[in-house]
């Protein structure tokens, strides 16, 4: 302990906690300190690594008082959407990691159980954190287990619908369950609707107690008022306090509300999650943060708080990198321009207008522009209704999230041929944020929805010319889709077939690559490096890749291979879908496709993943030489 | 009119009323008469062809009421899981379809736009059309077009968690939107969860004027009252409100609330639509019904309300079918077997506890069966969490709604390498309830899925054992899924290969079929009528389509010919999934994939629609020949 102590003066408090348990022993004022340590730490290494600042940095003490109040790993902790558990992992054992936060090989940037038992789910999309607790709790129950389980969601999150499921049925249980809600008032942007509303009535209340108390005096010095009153004043009584601090909408449900506390008050919040813990049902605790806490810059950051920033000067807090076109960027100042054309277009953003673009659209035209929450499921049937009166809106989304929607654009947009654009961003393989932020599931999935149209655009001109075909298409959905990161070079096309550009052909057909989107500029490559080896490829980019042009056959058939690459899983993949057309009229020529395996990848850069699952030009070249070679052996051999 | 008062006197109202303007003129009496003529009208039409019964019979007055407090089809009306829509089909002009109501070519059961100007959501999910609701009034307001949307939503559907995005967004506007909440404590079987308290708080309570006027007289007895209590008294007016009629959950979101009002009471249902109307924002009206009211056998139903029956006899409710053994019950009898073996099985339902056959499971071990409203993500990621703390959770639901949780399946459950299992009922073609409730694109969607195992009986012992099989695995999550309808006759099989039963061989290897599930009878059938033609065929059942057994490779590699054949859609499917394991096996031989193609197929009977889609012995059985003679022409050229 004296080593300790001493370790404490010369090099503060931070290195001495290797475990929960070394909080135990803190006072107020060392947590304080520990709070400050632990924000310099934050802000010192995400600089470097890049990595959710602005989250972290907002729950400081709440992830301290959490520790201390309750026993992890034997009391579970839920964090939803994880990026808000790097104190967690600061003080669970793991500060050497940061150094290679969200790197390869390095810490991920999410709760992780490979990496401690104090973690539990990995998943980083938001809004589940309730269900979670819900079945672990539940699960406890039923294995007789003394445990509790604290789930700690954003008021962000709580407009998920999910999350509504889960208190009504958390509502209906009697498990040691607490849900702390970490309101700051945001998603990634502002939170919207009126649960946000609710929550501010919620944080600019004193408490019901001073009015109560208030009442009582005033009844205590007026004898002579009648029983009616005292019956009626004893039924308000749960009245009055939705008055003044109206938690009825949890606790109508049924759920005990505790709060509002100040979530930077270290004494505050242990009280409450005291109590919390003391009551031993379901309870909500209200804590008010604030995103970025502590740190100038990500204070002063209106848009996003530095929510998740690349490397950065940490004393000014401004971005490292040289800004590039993004593909965002240009879908952002394409659709402003198509929607000063069409006064029928609107879009639509689920918390994210600045990282899908919205943002543009909602400048120019703030009333054709809505933020709906972290709700996919609403952003895409409220686009049905748009579409229903008339309208034709553009959905922006990350390609991961849209997999929430699933059932709503086959059901509610396709199955009624409605004219909605979906547009995705960071489709296919993204990187430092790892498996659950990839986008390589889109085109399989949507790829079953009848009438369904998916356009993947090989660089900034087919992005602006695909939106414009997809948002021109009025009888049924269009997907848009493209990758993380900065558009690159233009790649024209030689000629034009149906909708399939040609990008490059050879003097014999030895082998069809159909390259999709942005991999067509990769099949160029890679034919390139086959024409050397005495392989001549014809290269594609069917700009459409659903349904799949029926151009594909002519062009399949004087060829002796077809290889598909796509940036996307095989498994009902745009290979799969060319490979059955080509069945369909029984051409039976050899198709190999490359694409993702039906796997779990982890984190890294996008290029390191890339690598990691042989997606590169030598790797695919010697592949398809391997093929070629069989291929044409065999027919040889006939 | 006089010929149509004539008709009143001979025939009653009903056939006097051909679009909702008929309803206008009547009086109240007359409204009285007319929908007890309507549910005779129901009782009569639904007992013969089978149908959506109780929510209809509950529905009555409230859409009359509709249809005469807002002019549709200019304003709109939303109906959540439009099963309940036939009050207003009749009342729309199609009365005399009734005689083919879900019958192939006849009304559908659900609202259409092929068949009504006043028809508009045809997906029957529900929880949607509160989203729609509010996206159509977002149109209108943007073009400028003066109209109401009135959503009609159960209870049951408030638990599902799109409602409540819907709330929050649109809490935020100040449109003309109407969200008539038909509470009637049930979804199928009764509603669960906070909510249905919260509701049921609301229904038992008389209104608060009453107790406000009681306060009221006591101050005024009492002059010598404080201001400090007048000063709080006045904060705690909505307070007052709350705690008599705790409306406080619509209202804290920022929607008014009107309510409760009888569902049955005509003249109380117009002023409340009315009062809503002419308010001009978004509004919620409460309307308490009761499920099969007016109907004897409806009401006496405890278990569902005679929610959809099969034919009935009118006077009775009893079926006429005769009873058989279903998928489901096999199911359920083999889940409460496993369950009394092992205590960490647990079973969920998405308030379908009867349909799934989870009830017995919750019969036999009530603390270990949760039903979670219409809610298929919580129901998803609480099984995780169920998971987590070291239960095997079984999830039962219709194959159709799980495409609600695929996000859920795949990262709150597979990424965490969770033992849960999915069992899918009405998988593959279903029938009458059309494309909404068609199981089809489950082996696609959630073949993507690492880790996830998918198995496919063929009848009730493959069923009990697959079930078996799944609920052993512990390192990942299965789906076991099955048709509707009754079990067909025991298939054995001849030998098995690996997880591969063979069930037909031929002297030489012509072709191999592979059946999947329920369509490997199917196969039997097609491979002896290709016997007959000359045609070897070896017929194999997979067992398990995720992954597709690799043994599959070395038996194509001994047939010239590989068929596959299975109850879903191609796009992705196993059909899909086996070419490309023989293409990663470099094995060329030809295969060529049946199943449903990508697009919308209406309603009829299951063999109605296997026949329209050429799924059938004959068809299938010609196009093999046709296809082999290609194969086997090809070689003979060689």
């Amino acid at each position: 302990m004296s080593s300790e102590q001493a370790g404490r003066t010369v090099d503060g408090i931070l290195p001495t906690v290797g475990s929960p348990q070394d909080l135990r022993s803190l006072s107020l004022d060392e947590l304080t300190m520990l709070s400050a340590e632990i924000r310099d730490f934050l802000v010192a290494k995400v600089s470097r690594t890049g990595g959710h600042l602005g989250p972290n940095l907002g729950v400081v003490e709440l992830t301290l008082a959490m520790h201390r109040v309750f026993d992890s790993p034997r009391d579970k902790f839920v964090f939803d959407t994880g990026h808000q558990a790097y104190v967690h992992k600061i003080v669970t054992g793991r500060q050497d990691g940061f150094d290679a936060l969200r790197q390869r090989g390095g810490l991920t940037g999410y709760p992780s159980q490979a990496e401690s038992e104090h973690d539990l789910v990995e998943n980083c999309h938001a809004s589940t954190a309730l269900s979670y607790a819900d079945g672990l709790a539940k699960g406890f129950s039923i294995r007789g287990e003394d445990r509790h389980v604290v789930a700690v969601v954003g008021d962000g999150a709580l407009t998920g619908g999910m999350c509504w499921e889960a208190l009504n049925n958390i509502a209906a249980t009697k498990n040691p369950l607490v849900v702390v809600v970490n309101d700051n008032g945001r998603s990634y942007a502002p939170t919207i609707g009126g649960l946000a509303d609710h929550l501010a009535s919620l944080r600019l209340n004193p408490g019901y107690e001073k009015v109560l108390d208030l009442v009582r005096d005033s009844l205590e010095r007026t004898p002579l008022v009648g029983r009616p009153l005292f019956e009626a004043l004893h039924a308000v009584k749960k009245g009055i306090k939705d008055a003044v601090a109206p938690q009825a909408l949890f606790e109508d449900l049924g759920i005990k509300y505790v709060g509002p506390v100040d979530g930077h008050d270290q004494a505050a919040l242990e009280s409450a999650l005291l109590k919390a813990k003391r009551f031993g049902k379901p309870v909500i605790v209200h804590a008010v943060t604030h995103k970025g806490f502590g740190y100038q810059p990500a204070i002063d950051d209106e848009a996003d708080k530095l929510h998740s920033p690349g490397a950065f000067d940490p004393l000014t807090g401004k971005m490292l990198a040289a800004p590039s076109l993004k593909w965002t960027s240009v879908f952002a100042d394409e659709l402003v321009e198509i929607a000063a054309e069409r006064p029928d277009i609107v879009g639509i953003t689920a918390a994210m207008p600045e990282s899908t673009g919205i943002d543009r659209l909602a400048a120019k035209f703030p009333d054709r522009a809505f933020d709906v929450g972290i709700a996919e499921q609403h952003a895409t049937t409220s686009a049905a209704g748009l579409a229903l009166a008339g309208l034709h809106p553009v959905v922006a989304v990350y390609a991961t999230f849209l997999n929430r929607a699933f059932d709503q654009v086959l059901l509610d947009v396709a199955l009624h041929r409605l004219p909605v654009t979906f547009v995705l961003d960071r489709a296919g393989i993204t990187g430092p944020d790892g498996p659950s932020h990839y986008g390589i599931w889109d085109m399989s999935v949507f790829g079953v929805v009848p009438g369904l149209r998916i356009a993947a655009p090989r660089d900034a001109a087919t992005l602006r010319e695909e939106l414009r075909e997809a948002v021109a298409i009025s009888d049924g959905p269009t997907i848009v889709r493209f990758p993380t990161g900065s558009v690159p070079a233009a790649l024209p096309a030689l000629r034009r077939i149906g909708p399939v550009d040609v990008l490059a052909e050879g003097i014999r057909k030895d082998v069809l690559l159909v390259g999709i989107g942005s991999f067509a500029p990769l099949g160029v490559q890679i034919a390139a490096m086959l024409a050397e080896r005495g392989i001549e490829v014809t290269v594609v980019d069917p700009r459409w890749v659903r349904p799949v042009p029926v151009e594909l056959v002519a062009l399949a058939r004087e060829h002796r291979l077809v290889i598909t690459l796509e940036d996307g899983v095989r498994q009902g993949g745009v290979g799969d879908a060319i490979s059955k057309l080509l069945r369909d009229h029984e051409v039976d020529v050899p198709l190999r496709d490359l694409g993702v395996e039906t796997e779990w990848i982890g984190h890294g850069t996008r290029n390191e993943i890339l690598t990691q699952i042989g997606l590169t030009a030598p790797v695919i070249t010697d592949r398809i030489t391997s093929w070629y070679s069989a291929v044409a052996g065999l027919d040889a051999k006939v």
